[in-house]
Formats: structure tokens, sequence, C-alpha cells
């Protein structure tokens, strides 16, 4: 089988993730790297991911008329650009979430790519878990009969340096997206309505620092009919929380957090359990995996990529619809969203 | 000890489930059962309860100067005058919730209770479940830190007739009234507004009937800056699903539900435990028996109940606040319910 | 209903549990209670448990002919000569465990029995605990096939005082003794050999003491074809640990421990759950209850009592086969045991 | 780094496994693969696991100088031989379980591998799963105290076909040796003495071909002074069931089975949990990788490997010790088997 060539955009941590996944695939061959700022230390931890030639200059990745498809692993400011060039470049596209901030540009990706044959594949990994698949697949087999209400929690073990959540774009961009995105994914189904109560529970901080918050529930109604909800919060002592439960006319599905062992310590202390994995490279290691091997697999069977633009759009439009909520402190329809 | 004389006002299924408690209690006589609509069945029912006199008419229990004590287990609409009647005449006050679906005329018995000092107790018996208490306790004793997010779940095994549902008062009146008194009575906390998402996803026809929901979400926000969220539905294929977690800034606790047995059956289908216990008279057992506990306990020692009129009033006002957000689809302080 | 007149021949630990239970019994009259060491402290105990009168006397109970039945809760030498007495003076006989620790004495009364129609039930409390019953259902019920293998695990939260191990026959007699009836019990079938491992793990004073142990292991072969094992220890720091899982062909069903609530609390120490409940008196309580309702069932209902002599006869034997193999160290045959 | 040069012998089902890790070993090179019996369908199986060449003749490997180590997966009377050629051409050697059902040739082996410097490996694949480790992590940190009883359950889903029995050396040589070798590694010590009951419980045929059985208890008693057991049965109706708990001074620790996911589905039926992992190559997996990354440590480290030829001699004792036990029906102790 000829290998997939590979440029990867971005050499920091998520950009490492996938090139430590590639790797392990015989079929793809990592050809270039880009990342402006790149130093001794990356270059060091590149060495053993099997990658050809490093490189400040993002345009040597799109020149390369060898290069099948391009990883998107750089700041999301620079996303938009990126995709673009690959697209013009016709370039297969892994794009990070989010594809950028502004509407307006994700449409531009929109048109773009209504006009190219070339697979987009953003990056939303957590539909890639097996514990999220498994819950969709009994949903979708029937056995929890009609689906009529969704709870996905979300929480973080620990929030992030100050720096980072002021370009973060708040915890709706930075956080629930991966939830909304969650909310469509185990529905199939349109958002109609979001309505969002938030605070700086954990760090008055974060409230100082552009208004953000770091505890969020938003209520959801469903195109379909269903209600739902999400939870949010950037600090859960005990680890990663990650849970989606729905309840539907037969019976009800939910899944728990994934451990690293399924040991049992029994004490005076009581009967004791381990934590959830600590956070999400360790979580979602193997849906990191299992979302490649659907992009590189789209790409040889000419097959439409598992998650696109259209969801990168509207987890997007839902980030600020809850945004919008919260400011506005009442019910925001998705219509109003554009 | 001089036992304490009880009259039972409703010979209904809750008036049973009482009675049958203080059959088991040696302190307690049970001298007087009023109900209007007595019959044969019923007096069958009330023989191995202890029970000395049977009649239709309740003034014969207000009269008698011998009683210390009425539970009143009528119908809703009687609550008031009875509640009334027994102020009047002296007599402590067992009343199950809600004590009046009209906010002044709870006013009417709060103030009148001003003036007394008999014990006045609400039938919130959640309160004395011993998995409510647990997260309670384990709340006040710091062990979660800060609680920031309080999340409740109550579903019923299937929903009540049509033509129970029609005299019910709504979903909120009649079923999350409960979980309203559960987050006031686990956070510590009034609650300052309400925001609330609902539809008959189980049977149509609830909607129907007065326009009546069967699912609904409501988001909560707290005096003491914590937010939260109640879940309701009329039915889960599963069993009777009753269910708390708070979040905190050191951890996390939650309840599961109570089951019959810790069987553990694994086969070809899985591995399979038991269902929640069916139904509140089985999963509130032990709750009941203590709640009585408390109440006699309080006429014994002097003691205030341990939930009362107040307690009574602001689950309704919730009640009515939820009613109010759903049909004017926005956020409800409480302020404006009065 | 005419009530059972009871005398109680103990008024120890074991004597309050069951007065406690039938003082929750309308039906039931505690008339007496004789025990040769009564003092102030057991008397001022015994009061608000209904009893009518106290002696140092346990003739004046075998006198009195109002009263119907006996409970011997008195010391192990005393089983004898009080089951004897009961059954000559035509009573209702409900006898702690173990009936003797010597087989000859608890023929004779078999024999005696065999002349006489009484009930005499043994009290093995644990057939009666609402998670062992659901595990013996759940096999009756075919829902794992032909059972083939037990497994009874069965640890006491700390060991007993010497003074007490040095008069308690031992561990197999006073601790397993209990499980070799629960096998009984599960299988439906008797045994046909034993065989033994053990050690003074726990407290090497434990062995200095007459050559006892606190940990032991013990196998079983079953005349049903079956195999099986009971382990044994003296100690279990996180609490009582109770446990029984049947293996059949077409699956396996088991049991976990009770608990006094559901709670999880989630902190950096891990996913914690409660202890087991702490010893015998808080998990079978309703054991005892439900034990006592069988014998006063059967008193009314002229039936058999659910465990009887032969259930006592063939555990002790148990004990004295499994006792003997750690002796002689081998497998010994219960046809060895006469 | 140099990549280490891999001949394989054997390319059925284990051997497929351990390419297969190794495939994703970018410094590991499997160079030759010899199987006698191989075959078209073989060939296409390997084809995309990198092997370079294929042969029926297994001295290619062993006279191949580029060749470092050699994984011997073929048919157990053949480890012996090829054994010895690795030690003698000075090859690292990674051994299927059991070296041989000889003890004397075991001896031969080691014999052999005192007066080698090669990295001797035998295939103890359960030693790498990441809940046995976390058991005996836990353990040896002293979280349990002194270890006084450790019990080991191991049932397949399904009894192999009566051909394979019949060659199997029987349940203790062909399924309780992983056993065996667990209870050594989880307690650190040696075993005394062994009894064994067992039958043929799922399947009567076993019993006639050669006087096998499917079901089996064996107690042990270890040198340290800890009691154990170990419970076996070719057919668990629920999957692959494999579970290990030890008790000791200070608490107990258990674990229990994987799944391929967390998913709860709560329905009518009750409240389902997964099934375990099927059977060892998925339960397994990735301590099959783990266990080639140490052997392949030891090589580069010149470490000892983490389990040798003492430990597969050290459990074919034990195999042998417990049919002779079963065949005796007696206890035997360990210096008897020679």
């Amino acid at each position: 089988m000829k290998k997939i060539v590979v440029g990867v955009l971005g050499a920091g941590r998520i950009g490492q993730v996938h090139m430590n996944a590639m790797k392990l695939n015989p079929n793809v061959r990592i050809k270039t790297v880009a990342d402006a700022f790149i130093n001794e230390k990356i270059e060091k931890a590149l060495k053993p991911l099997g990658v050809e030639y490093i490189t400040k200059d993002a345009n040597e990745i799109f020149k390369d008329e060898e290069i099948d498809a391009v990883f998107i692993c750089s700041p999301t400011d620079t996303h938009y650009k990126f995709s673009i060039s690959g697209i013009d470049k016709n370039k297969h596209v892994f794009c990070e979430k989010p594809v950028d901030m502004d509407l307006g540009r994700i449409k531009d990706v929109q048109s773009k790519l209504n006009k190219s044959s070339i697979v987009y594949q953003v990056g939303f990994n957590r539909r890639f878990d097996h514990n999220f698949r498994s819950i969709r697949d009994t949903v979708q087999k029937n056995k929890i009969g009609t689906p009529q209400m969704i709870r996905i929690t979300s929480r973080d073990p620990a929030p992030p340096p100050i720096e980072y959540i002021k370009n973060s774009g708040g915890i709706f961009m930075d956080m629930m997206i991966h939830d909304f995105d969650m909310a469509r994914y185990q529905t199939g189904s349109e958002v109609l309505e979001v309505y969002a109560i938030a605070d700086a529970l954990v760090d008055k901080n974060i409230a100082k620092v552009g208004g953000d918050v770091d505890s969020a529930i938003v209520t959801l109604k469903f195109k379909n009919g269903m209600i739902g909800l999400i939870e949010n919060c950037r600090q859960a002592a005990y680890g990663y929380d990650q849970r989606v439960e729905v309840l539907g006319t037969k019976g009800a599905v939910s899944i728990d957090n994934d451990t690293s062992s399924t040991l049992t310590l029994s004490n005076t202390t009581g009967v004791i359990k381990e934590k959830p994995l600590h956070f999400f490279l360790e979580r979602y290691k193997d849906a990191y995996m299992l979302e490649q091997q659907y992009f590189f697999d789209a790409i040889r069977k000419n097959k439409k990529a598992p998650c696109g633009i259209d969801d990168g759009y509207e987890s997007t439009r839902l980030a600020y619809a809850a945004a919008k909520s919260l400011k506005e402190h009442r019910p925001v329809g998705l219509s109003e969203i554009k």
C-alpha cells in the first residue's frame, strides 16, 4: 500500500500526540513538521517520532507536492489560513478544533470545501472514545427506546493558567465546545435553543480576567424533541470527569470514567477504587488513534470525514449562543446566531 | 413514658404508611382515624394497625382533648383547614406536603404558628432518607471543600393516571416540589432564580390535559453562590431513580439508588445488578419511620420540627417560579413570587 | 390473634437482639426472662423491651404453663439441657447455634424431637439475610444453569478476646459453622468430604491458647457433584466481609456486602465507597427479624421450622471434620464423623 | 538506536500476537519466521506484519548471525530443543510457557543458562497485566499490611476442543500453570504444599479423555506463611474471568475484570454492565506488548529477564504437585516433586 505522506503544522503537545499515533501506523510517513516557534527541546522530542524534516516555514509543507495531507495542530488563530492553504493546494486537512472563533471564516472554509474533493476532518476526538461510542451504539440499537433526555458532564482536573484563559475564547468556546459536539453526536439532532448559568466558583481571578467563568450549566432543546443539559467545571479534585447519560422510553444508558486499573482497596477508610484517568491525553489516547484511522481511511476510500466543517461550524455557533445567553440572561435560539 | 395520643386524618395509602410506622412505636397510641370516604376495605386494612376508633368526622379528632397530635394525610385541598383546626385546638401537627397550593393560605398557617407553641412538621420524607442524609453529612464535614454545584435526579417508575395528573397541580407542584426541598436541604441555601425547560415526552396526553409536562430540567442559582439543576421524568423503565451529586472544591459526593439486594448475576447478557427499589414506599420506608421519630421527639423535647412551615412555603414558591419560567420562557427570580 | 407467650433464657447480647425484634411484633408477649447472671445493668437494658418478669431461675420459665415458646440465648454449654427441658415441657424452642459441641447430645435432642410435635428452630440467622436468600432464589430459578462451584467468604472485623477464643470450640465450631450451614443452604446438598488449611496469621497468641487458628480455607466436595470452598479470617480491617459466589453452567451469581448508604466520595485519594456494615448485629438486623417471623409462623401454622436440629447436627459434624482434617493433615470424609 | 533483529519460531496465533506487537516497535526488525507447517493462509496473515523472510526450516534462524533474539511460539514439544539451540547459538530467547512438561529438561535449560549470558524470558504474560501489577504494587507499598491470604480466580469463556485437551497435559499444566505463576508473583514466595479437588463438571467427555477435569480448586501453603487458593473452570458463560484478591492485616486488595467500555444499561431487566473482555487475546493485549518491552529492555541494558527459567520450572513443579494431589487424594509437598 502506498504510504500517505503527511505534513504537520505545529509541533506542540497536540501535534506530538498525533505524530505519536502516526508513528505506529506503518502506512503513513511524516515528511515535514513546520513550527514557527521550533526550538531545541521540541526538535529533540520529534526525533523518536520518525519526522524527516523540520522547518519554521509552513509554506514548505503546502508547496511540497509529495505531501498528501496536513495536520493543523498550530495555535487557533492560524487554523483558518492553514485550512485555506490546504484546500487551495488540494491537500487533505485534519484541523484541530476550533476551526476558528469567527463564524464568517468558518463559512469561508465551508464554501471552499463545497468546490473541493479533499477530506476535511475536525478534531473532535471524543467522538472516537470507546465509551461515548458505546452509548451512541446502544441508543441507535434502540435499547433505550426513544431518547428523551441527555446529560453531559465534563470536568477538568484543574484550571489552566490565567494567561491561557485570557486567550481561550471563554469556557464555552474553549471547553464546552467539545460537549456541544458531543450533544449533537449523541442525539443526532441539531440544537434549537440554549440557556446558560455560570460563575467563577473555582477561582475568582478567572472572572476578573475578561469576565470568564469556570463553572457552567447549559440547558438544551433539541430539534428532535429531546431536552438536555451540559455541566462544566474547570476543576474536579478527583480528576478528569467525562460522563454522558441518556434517558429513553425503555431505559437509560450511561458511561462512567475510565481508570488505570480495576483495583479495589478496602481498608479502614472505605472501599476505594481508582480515580478517573488524569486528563485528556490519558483518557483519549486510543480515541486520538481511532480518529486518525478514520481520517486516513476516508482519504484512501474517498469517503467523507466522520466529522467535518459542518460540525465545527455548529459547535461554534452553540458556544456563541451559550455565551450570549449568559450575557443577556435569557434563553437564546440558535436561529439568532449567524 | 406517657404515650403520645394521635389522631390521623385520612386513611389512604400515605395515612397507612404513617400508621404502620406508629404501630412499631410503643410510646405512641393511635386513638382515632377520621376519613370522610371510609369504607369496609379501608376499615379492614386499619384493623392490624391498632387503631381504636374510626369515624367519618374529622371534628371528633379536633374536639378530643386527649389527642396530642394529628397527622394530616387527607387530600391536598383539606390540608389548610385541618392545619388551622389543629393549631387552634393546640394540637401538634404533622402535615403531608404540600401544605397548600395557595401561597396566601400557607402564609396564614405561618402567621398562626408564630403565635402558637405547637410543633408543626411538613412531610418532606426524603430529608430523612439515609442516603440523602449521608450526602449532607459529608458536605457539612467539609469533605468536598466548598460546594459549588448540585445535581438532583428524580424519576418515577411510571406516570400516574391522567385523572391524577389533572388535579396534581402540575409536575413542579406535584413531583419536583420534593426536589426543590432537597435542593434547599442539601445546600442550606435559598434559591434566587430558576429556569425551566420541559415537555410531554413520555405521554403526549399529559400535554393535552391542561398543558402539563412529564419531563423537565430546571436550573437553579443559589444565594450562597452555588449553581445547580433538577431533572425530573415521570417514567424510568428501570424503576424509581433518586440521585443527588454535589461537586465542591476538594471533591464530589454522590449517592446511587438503593436495591433490594447486592446481587450480581453474570451471564451471556452482561453483568447484571438489581434495579432500584421500585417506588417511594419501598425506597423511603425507613425515612417515613425516622421522619416520625423526629416529630415525636420534637414534641417530647419541646424542639422545633426538623422541617416546618417555612420549608413548605419556600418549596411551593419554587414550584410556582418554575411553572412561571416555563410559561414565560425566561428565567424567573424568586423575588417575583409572593 | 392470640399472642404467643415467650420465655427468654439468657439476657446477654443475642438475647437482647431477639427481644428487640419481638418488641416490634404485636402478636408476641415476652413474659419472663431468666438469666443466672442477671445484674442491674442488664435489668436496665431489658426495661424498654417490654419484659414482664425477670428471674435467675430458668425453671420458672419451664414450669410456667402460660409460656408457649422459649428462646435459648444462654451460653453454649446450657443449650442442651434447656433444649431437653423445653421439649419435655412441650414448649416450642428457638435455640441459638450451636446446639451443643457434642454430637451425641445433639442426637439426643434429635431423638426426643422425633417423638414431639413442637417446633424446634436453630439460630442460623444468615439463612434469613436478604442477600443470601437472593443468591439461593437465583440459583433455584435456574438462572445460572446447573451449579458447579461455590465460594463462601466470611471475615470478622476483629478477633474476639483471647478468653472468648479459649472457650469457643475453635474457629471451625465458633465461626465457620455458619458457613458450613450456608454451604448446605445454598447448594441444597450434603457435604461428602472436607480439607482444611489454616494458621494463626492475625494473632500468634491465638495459636498459643489451645492451638487455635484465625485464618482458614476449607475445600468441600458435595454429594450433588459440586465443589466448593470456605474462607474465614478473624480480622478484616475494612469490616465484616460476608460474600457468596456460585458458578453454574449458564453464569455466576454473587453478592457483595451491605453498606449503610450508597455514598460515593470522589477526592484526591480515589473514588471511595462505604465500608461493609460493621458486624453481625448491623448486617443481620433484618435477618434476626425474619428468622423470628419464620419461627412464630411455624408455630401458628403447625409447620416445620425452616432450619432445625438436622441442620444443627450436620453443621457441627462439618466443624468436627474440618478440625480433624487440619489436625491429621488430610482430607476427611463426613462418613468418618459420627 | 540499532534495531534488535528477531527470528520467530512458530507463526500460529501466539506467534502472530508477538509479531503484531513487534510491528509497532520501531526498534525491532522481524527478519525471519520459521514454521514447519507454513501455508498460504498464514503467509497472507504475516504480510502486513513486516516479516522479511519465511521458511519451514528453523535452522535458518539459528544459523543466521544477524539475528539477535528468537521468539519460541511453536508447539510445546519443540520449546526444549529450540531453547537449547538458541542458547547454543548465543541468541536471546523469549519462550512461550510451558518451557517443557518434563522437569528434567527444564533443568537442562537451567544448567545451560548458568553458563550463558543471554536473556531468557518465559511468556508468563499475566505478570504484565496492568491490573495484576496494580495489586502487586499495592501490596508492596504496604497498603494492606502483612499479606495473609490470596485468592486467584481464572475461568475461560469456553472449553477448548477435546482434541486440544488430549494433548494439553491436563488442566493444571495447561491452564492453572498461569495461576501458579501468579501465586508466586503476587506473594513473592515459593509454595510449600498444595491440595487439589477437581472434577469434570462442564463436560463429562473431558473426564473420558485421559481422566482430565475442567473445574478445580487448589489450596496453597506458602513459605512466607500465607495461605491461598486457586480456582479454575474451563467455562464461564459470561466470559473470561480473571481475578485476584489479597487479604492483609490492614486491608484487602482485589481486581475485577476489564471490559470494553464503562457502559451501564438500565432497563426492566436490571442495571447491566459489560461482560469481561472475551478471552486472553483481548484481556492481555497490552500485557503482551509490555512483556516484549521488558524482554527487549533486558537485552539492551544487559539485565535479567523479569521472569525466567526458574519461574518456568517452579510453576511446572506446582502443576505436577497439584496433579499428584488430585490423583493420590492427599496434600502434596513441593519437596516431593523433583
